[in-house]
């Protein structure tokens, strides 16, 4: 599903178009001075377009992004209220509150901005800001609404590695499009000492969900994670890493190869700049973020009071749904996992399929990776089983019945019974090798 | 925890001193005619004896129990309304209601109730009448209630193998006294197809349940329902295996060895008299049986749309508990289990210990085998992981923290931390090769 999410608007739009040259300027005008300071000033003078990032936007924001540590409520409502540019303007002037100098203050003399902002240009990245369309601020709007309940007094604020504060900025490599790419998306996370088992599972479900289109979210880790990017690029699916530490950086080691796969198809996000190390509390602080950008969160493999679970509650405080998948009760890997499920407070839901997980996270109408031209009604009128088979059905590869039967849940009898109804309803088609969803007309690819 | 099983006033109570000779008559008192009609009319006319079954109740019921197929509701409702000598002499006597005489059309010439009491007899069995202590009644009143719902009119009643209709009388085999052992007892289903996992699952879960002194009831099929059986015999505790064929049949034919184990120290326990074979029907009409015995179902593997879920649905309709072991998301043997897991309507919880079960269906301050004689805050100032281990731990056998911490499904560093301070509480001891639960005063027995 690659083609989806490339940018529809060419390598110019949003981030992508940032160079060195006129990172600090409006796009296609003229650059603004090198010097951080002055080039503030005179983005601060010069006329906004409306419709794009202001002068002196993209630089400023590269700017905040390593000032303060991701994840500081006082410092975002700042920059929330003034503006990046008079942000930058107001903490190097010295004329911001003592609170918000103080923060700074370790940070406030140095300037890496154009710096960063180049070395992402050298490995393929950019930076993404609110100002941006490629911003995903339906997705982080959960973010912005937690943290506008916390508050002001520091002191009763959640503290720093719990907050649920949106990002500054969001320094991201490769070729997808972030917004349109966490639009139908899934958090995978899980154990990093996993077992052959869970990467299993991790793996069909991740491959699976791409296969439909959906993209796989998850942090890069060993384990579960690696498993879950793996089996949506073997799907040809879009799959994110959010990382701890800079686009640029490989964590762990081993994932060198991993992590330049999905720079190529995908993307690799990150709140932190360039070069940026995976400190053990950004990781905290990026979980929030794993959670706030997909629509659930999708728990593997976790041992008893893991990380995993962590992040599942961040996930349904941030609304999105739990799903779980069990194990057997004889492995410590899935002790974490039935801790969830046997919790009343998440509201967690067993997932035993990617047709489970689609289901519990797919808006009614959007599970098909292509708006169907069919009437709506084409597809009300179908059986609870039909519409699983319909779920379980991919997009361009054609499936078995054997295969529909393992991803809808179903006995293979059924699946034979509904498919010639759903055929007929011209919902699904038989591609020589398999059965996949009929593409819309237009769009007609040859079966592979 | 057989001694808690056995008759409290010797092999006479209850059925148990029901032989041939007085099969018919008071208990003690003088015999009654062979001649069934003689018998009832002689029973009829006889002074009843309060506190004990009337004269002749028993052979009827002996009766009753072979002239209709169990689970019949107008049958059950005729027999509650006369009482069973007078519904034995109405029927015989042509002067009960077309409808009534219509269902006993095939068998009402027949009497085989004094050789079915000779023959259950023979194989150390006995008819438990709904008239006798050890009835089961506060059990079983689920299935009077469910009954009171049914319409009159058969059309409209709910389908016969499907109806919850209290039994006409328990054929029972065993030493234990039916009453006493399904007070604390759970019901463990599954497939018969079941899985090295499910049958590892289901014999540790019935052992250690069977440790605390808790009843496991199956039905005594290959599979989950063999290794549930094993597992509470193995633990020395008590197991009731519910039939579908007579008390003195094996089936199936493999499990003769396994009947006999759960004869000499549990229950065989059927609604049909001896030699009555296993028709397919009668295991659905059994199966309401097992579900009201219990306070709650545990199923540990079943297929889609398997016999297991349809007993968990009885068990839910008759307001038990459906508890589920979920398992692998790639075995086969588990999608029903995740189904009822996924499933709202049942309310199904899942279960990974034996803990789990326990804390799902012990009432409050009967969790443990016997009542503590500490004051009840001892046990109430618990920290959440300190119940779990004390429920975890056993009431005879010392328990290593490795062992406590899989059973209490916690980490072993949490069991070493809550140890102390419930050792302290005089709630467990240490036997010296592990922990076990403190024996309440006067029933102090060396460690084993």
């Amino acid at each position: 599903m690659t083609e989806v999410a490339r940018p529809s608007e060419g390598a110019g739009v949003g981030g992508a178009g940032t160079t060195g040259a006129d990172a600090g300027g409006p796009r296609g005008g003229e650059a603004l001075p090198l010097d951080l300071d002055a080039a503030m000033e005179d983005a601060a003078a010069a006329p906004h377009r409306a419709g794009a990032p202001g002068p002196g936007v993209r630089r400023a924001r590269a700017w905040l992004s390593r000032a303060v540590e991701p994840g500081c409520i006082d410092f975002w409502r700042f920059v929330d209220e003034v503006g990046p540019v008079d942000a930058v303007r107001l903490v190097r002037g010295r004329r911001a509150s003592p609170r918000i100098r103080g923060l700074v203050a370790s940070r406030v003399d140095q300037d890496l901005s154009l710096a960063d902002l180049r070395r992402a240009e050298r490995c393929g990245a950019r930076l993404v800001v609110p100002e941006d369309d490629e911003w995903p601020g339906p997705r982080l709007h959960a973010l912005t609404v937690a943290v506008a309940d916390e508050p002001v007094e520091p002191a009763h604020q959640t503290e720093r590695t719990k907050a649920l504060v949106p990002p500054v900025a969001l320094w991201v490599r490769g070729p997808g499009r972030l917004d349109e790419l966490v639009e139908r998306s899934v958090a995978m996370v899980g154990s990093r000492a996993s077992t052959a088992y869970g990467e299993h599972v991790a793996g069909e479900m991740a491959h699976h969900l791409g296969e439909r289109g959906w993209t796989v979210v998850s942090g890069g880790a060993y384990g579960i994670d690696a498993a879950a990017h793996r089996g949506a690029l073997a799907a040809g699916g879009p799959t994110i890493g959010v990382l701890a530490c800079g686009v640029d950086r490989v964590y762990p080691a081993g994932h060198e190869a991993l992590f330049a796969r999905i720079a190529e198809t995908g993307l690799l996000v990150s709140e932190w700049p360039p070069g940026a190390a995976p400190h053990k509390h950004r990781f905290l602080v990026r979980n929030r973020l794993i959670a706030a950008l997909t629509r659930g969160t999708v728990v593997v493999e976790a041992s008893s009071r893991s990380g995993a679970q962590a992040t599942a509650k961040r996930a349904h405080g941030l609304g999105r749904g739990v799903l779980v998948v069990p194990g057997p009760v004889t492995s410590a890997m899935s002790v974490g996992c039935h801790e969830l499920l046997r919790g009343e407070e998440l509201g967690a839901r067993l997932v035993a399929s990617a047709a489970h997980v689609v289901e519990a996270v797919g808006r009614l109408g959007e599970d098909l990776a292509e708006p169907p031209d069919h009437p709506a009604d084409a597809r009300d009128g179908l059986s609870d089983v039909a519409v699983r088979v319909l779920d379980a059905c991919p997009v361009r590869t054609g499936a078995s019945p054997e295969r529909l039967a393992m991803v809808a849940g179903c006995d293979v009898l059924d699946v034979l019974k509904v498919l010639p109804a759903l055929e007929l309803a011209e919902l699904v088609e038989w591609t020589g090798t398999g059965w996949r969803l009929t593409p819309p007309p237009g769009k007609r690819t040859p079966a592979r």
